[in-house]
């Protein structure tokens, strides 16, 4: 079968490796359609970094490996003991690989796992081929009414979605969203299906404000000429933001974001960091405020986004701005989001396509 | 009257200055004991930071100030329209000045005053001194049972117990106290008040080692000689502590002390950092830590640490380690807290003495 697979920095090849084979408990999905996202692009750039070159603790792979993390696709065959899901189903696949005796999964953080890793990153195939075989506890039904384009959307949409359960959130907080790329966007979609009311953007592309804009940030602020901290506090009553979710991981505008968190506030940090932060901690002190981490998405999350998705809360078919083959993908996928990325949100590999 | 004021780095005068006079809604107070603190000490190192050498906002005061802002005393005076202090009460004081107009306050945050100050440290007097004269809001009863020299302790004990009280902890948790200094010691007191049955301290000096395993840590860790990463993984059941206290606020020590906070942990920190502090964010995302900044004590505190100590879930006599007069607080206060400081807990200053 084709598949795409990462061989280290700059070496992505569209190549032939056989046809995974079904076992016990698990599915075989054909995938419909796949996003390509940051990390995959990280791994490219400058890895490989989570993409293992040792054997991975759980998976026993290393690179090359196929990519693709976040896609649907349509159930082809299962094996024995799988009762839930049937050749011809809809499905969205949940990629984190997690070792259960951990103790963070002891204790239901499969997110936080100590051995973790990634489906279409860490082993186990990936989105980028034309069959993968996955254990039946990673896949969710889609709704019959959403597309499967959009359930290629689930896996980002759950990191945002995830980073606001966990947070502070309640109805009547201000929340300062600092980036405005697809992380941005997930956590400002993530914020409205939640009620929030006063959604700010911090973001200097004037496309990713627009981006912000159309999916329903009450305000942008161009941090490059405006003041952030003045701006947040004179459009929270003077007080600052109850939380600011962090999603660019800049150190320049994490030092202007903390003064535009109000006392008892919280600072979400959702990026990758490339170097380590610093961080005064008299204004985490004096202001009593927060700094926390959140990990990609938990029990819960997949299926809350769905049924968000079903009912309208979450409305992201925007977020697509490009489809392409998968043939196509290292030239106008991974260079489209170097040379081109304020420009796009999500470009979605078409693998076997359809509704 | 006797004060001791603060000129300035390495400035401190035992001098005399006016008696302080009481108007509407204020109480004058005789102070008692009173305990030297470790921001006294670095105001007095390297200062001034804290103290103010313009006008402060709310005091209109700058240095020389009088120093002292942990003490207890009796009420010598009431001023019209006090109603709830007489001549002869035993009263402690706390010493936030804050402006309650400020958007912080107006939350109820007043230890997260965009103006705040202290008394002893930014004007309105100090406790080193015969007398002083505070608003009635500032004073608490001492309960019958607790003696003077108690009282002064309470300004620390608020402390830690403001930082547990902030903290998610609940009965079962592990806790990681970093330091075993004066505020070090004031949170393993409120943790054991609390309940917590699994106090872990990491502290270098075989003298505080001791000091902390007398008020109740459990276990203590030489982080020079033991992995505390592994020790405080060893000491719970594999997963880390729930919640870490940073009474050190050491580079080096935090960077351990993230490695032994479980997954979904916290790390409050109570030091007052001389410079930034590093975190690498990934630590804090992959394992969803939180970092938590406390500030002093808030609404409720000294009522409730009153409270404890009457009851006697609080017993912190053994915290102070020498009894000095105020014209000796130099000589053998200070000098003693930079040249012995590992055998010091807390420095009691009789002014007025008494029981």
């Amino acid at each position: 079968m084709n598949a795409l697979r990462f061989h280290g920095k700059g070496d992505l090849r569209y190549e032939k490796i056989p046809i995974p084979q079904v076992k016990a408990g698990q599915v075989k999905v054909k995938p419909a359609w796949v996003g390509i996202c940051g990390t995959d692009l990280h791994e490219y750039l400058g890895g490989a970094n989570l993409c293992p070159t040792t054997p991975h603790p759980i998976t026993g792979e290393t690179i090359p490996l196929t990519f693709g993390h976040e896609f649907s696709g349509t159930v082809e065959e299962v094996g024995q003991g799988v009762t839930n899901y049937n050749p011809g189903d809809r499905v969205v696949i949940q990629p984190i690989i997690y070792d259960d005796t951990c103790s963070a999964c002891e204790e239901g953080l499969q997110n936080c796992c100590w051995q973790n890793g990634f489906i279409g990153l860490s082993g186990w195939g990936g989105g980028l081929a034309d069959h993968i075989v996955v254990p039946q506890s990673t896949l969710y039904h889609l709704p019959p009414n959403v597309p499967l384009e959009i359930g290629a959307l689930v896996e980002p949409l759950a990191v945002g979605w995830h980073a606001v359960k966990l947070s502070p959130f309640q109805r009547g907080a201000s929340c300062l969203v600092l980036g405005g790329g697809p992380i941005g966007i997930s956590t400002i979609l993530a914020l409205k299906a939640k009620g929030c009311d006063n959604i700010l953007v911090s973001e200097p592309s004037p496309t990713r404000q627009a981006f912000a804009r159309n999916f329903g940030a009450h305000h942008i602020i161009d941090p490059t000429t405006t003041d952030l901290v003045q701006r947040t506090r004179a459009l929270t009553a003077g007080k600052g933001a109850h939380i600011v979710f962090d999603c660019a991981g800049v150190q320049a505008a994490l030092n202007q974001a903390v003064h535009a968190t109000r006392a008892r506030g919280t600072i979400v940090n959702i990026a990758i960091w490339e170097r380590p932060c610093s961080i005064n901690t008299n204004d985490f002190n004096f202001k009593e405020r927060t700094y926390m981490g959140v990990a990609t998405y938990a029990v819960g999350d997949f299926k809350e986004v769905l049924d968000a998705l079903a009912d309208g809360r979450l409305r992201p078919a925007d977020m697509i701005t490009r489809r392409i083959g998968l043939a196509e993908v290292e030239e106008k996928g991974f260079k489209s989001l170097i040379h081109d990325k304020d420009n796009q949100v999500k470009i979605l590999v078409e693998v076997g396509g359809g509704k």
